[in-house]
């Protein structure tokens, strides 16, 4: 094997598979890139086994040669050691493969040799031959995980909890998350061929969102019986599935509410905010919501030692019941009201031991449903 | 105590003298702010005890009011919560104090009560009365930091050698810093009245350098015998100096030198660099430097069982003997050259177990040592 191939393009390939990779795995040659010299290109992948990167460069990229192919063949080299040492060098890179045991990438005068791995020794990437599949605007796309996935457990004691639910039915497409006291969800329309619903790890939409930060096209997603596949122009994410039954979630949004009230989408955040500094001594960061008489919202909470903060804001539309007193976890607001573009938010309560519901003012595509926390 | 003031002239002020403190100190007094109102300003402390920020906001900056004083007074309160929730607000800032226990702070329609402690019990600040003192153009003070502060002991084993030597006399400044494998030195000309040398914190100079980052002007350095003083336009950091002797370098100077080379230093910077990631296992960072017949210069290092790196680079004068062979810490040569601003080095070399010395071409003002690393 070997090539000489542009220095820029070829950092930018190793560093965007290095995001799949742990530099501590346990299987040695999962620490490595692995290289695939082909007739028309060059194939990057990288692994944590849970989540694979593949990146192809072609031979031009926008009209311009980026890669000599030279000859054919593969080799996985340290993706920590590559991935520096090919941000370092300036000029563009040689590199040549006798075998695995001797791999020598050359620079202007800088010449590095690395002790690799035999190709064959990587694990294959999933089979996602025959697959159903679906396709979906990238920003639709990244837009929906950035409302839904802040909402899944944090921790793996619910495996479920700690990914998303995806759901493909003919004419939509949606995504769930929740870590039992909150929860996001998320419907788009979409034309799709997929009818299945899958549970996706948490970190694979993470890794997604940041690996595609560039792309605008539209994504390929495949589904198969463990897996998942993201493909976008030159660059694939594959990841296992997580297994299990999700949550049902469609008996949860209540057909009653007591009070519901229009706030300033801003406002509100900025004082849930403030609140939260306060609250912040407390395991449900206790922020305290308040409405006498149906004008003005109090916000309040307290630190033991340090004081307490209290504001009012304005509430621009009530119906029902004008007097109501929750106590709801400040973090899990702020997280919801980040990801909400409009300018306004609608609160339904149901009483101060009933779940809340938010939802953006003219638009109904996404919901949010917070659980109220036991005050004193 | 009463004041009105503008959000943003406060929120840099509490945050300037933020960095002095400790929001985990065992003196709870120590994790708060000491906001003083005078007749005409308000000055702000923070102190962990070995150091100590003084801030003084007067009532008119740049000809516009910032501050309204209603009532003279002080108080101390807590350094997290104010620094955090000044940040947070938006309107002009209404503070109030009945008595230490009721602190009053508002803006908008936000309302924070303070528990706070009564200033009495908070520290005074080390005494500068008659004290000596100098005059330091800031520039020239915060290049000579850059240049020697990195060479000190990260840990305190020697607790002398955590702190830099600064040495006043009556014709120049110098400071030097050294872990005892390297040793930074630089010297300017000063027209002093103090005759002294003192060792000073590292993490004075480095908060130093951080919290007079816009300044340009002029400053006062003044010295008791246990405390060190910077003063500025309206802030002051005092802290106290390490007590012990510092090792005397005046020996350390070689007059002899077999070889001495001239290299252009962003190159070797960045040779030195890409050896170092193969070094990294090393405890010392060992990068093998050699030069065979005074034409090129050739660096290397390797990693067990990665692989290797060499490289050679073009000299650009020799004196000397044309061959040598050294082991050098490669993390120590790349701190040295990123602060050296001149093109080009010359490197002394006396033998491969003895320190090299290391110079900017055409300034004698600044030197680096470096001892070698015994290499199998």
């Amino acid at each position: 094997m070997e090539m000489v191939i542009k220095k820029d393009c070829f950092a930018k390939a190793v560093s965007d598979v290095c995001r799949a990779i742990s530099f501590k795995s346990s299987m040695p040659v999962l620490t490595g890139i692995k290289l695939v010299v082909i007739e028309n290109g060059l194939v990057i992948v990288g692994s944590n086994s849970d989540i694979f990167i593949e990146k192809t460069i072609p031979s031009f990229a926008d009209g311009v040669k980026v890669l000599d192919i030279i000859e054919t063949g593969s080799v996985v080299i340290s993706a920590k050691y590559l991935s520096e040492i090919v941000k370092k060098l300036s000029g563009d890179i040689r590199l040549r493969v006798k075998n695995e045991s001797s791999v020598t990438l050359a620079s202007d005068d800088v010449v590095v040799n690395f002790n690799g791995f035999h190709a064959e020794e990587y694990p294959h990437l999933p089979n996602m031959m025959g697959a159903d599949y679906c396709k979906v605007g990238w920003l639709d796309l990244v837009e929906m995980i950035k409302q839904t996935v802040f909402a899944a457990s944090a921790n793996d004691y619910h495996p479920v909890l700690s990914g998303v639910c995806m759901t493909f039915r003919e004419k939509y497409l949606s995504i769930a998350a929740t870590n039992s006291h909150r929860l996001a969800f998320k419907k788009i329309p979409l034309v799709c061929e997929i009818n299945n619903n899958v549970i996706v790890p948490s970190k694979t939409l993470h890794e997604l969102i940041k690996l595609l930060n560039n792309e605008t096209e539209d994504i390929h997603i495949f589904i198969t019986e463990n897996h998942i596949g993201f493909k976008a122009n030159n660059v694939s994410l594959f990841s296992r599935l997580i297994g299990g039954i999700y949550p049902n979630i469609d008996g949860l949004l209540s057909q009653q509410c007591k009070t519901s009230i229009t706030l300033n989408k801003n406002r509100f955040l900025k004082g849930i905010d403030r609140a939260c500094l306060f609250a912040s001594e407390w395991k449900n960061n206790n922020v305290h919501i308040e409405m006498q008489g149906g004008i003005e919202l109090i916000i309040s909470s307290a630190a033991t030692e340090v004081g307490k903060i209290r504001e009012t804001q304005p509430v621009l539309k009530v119906d029902g019941d004008p007097e109501f007193k929750i106590t709801l976890n400040g973090d899990f607001l702020v997280s919801a009201l980040k990801v909400i573009k409009e300018d306004n938010v609608i609160m339904y309560f149901n009483g101060h031991m009933r779940p809340v519901l938010i939802e953006p003012v003219g638009n109904s595509s996404y919901y949010y449903l917070i659980s109220p926390v036991r005050s004193n």
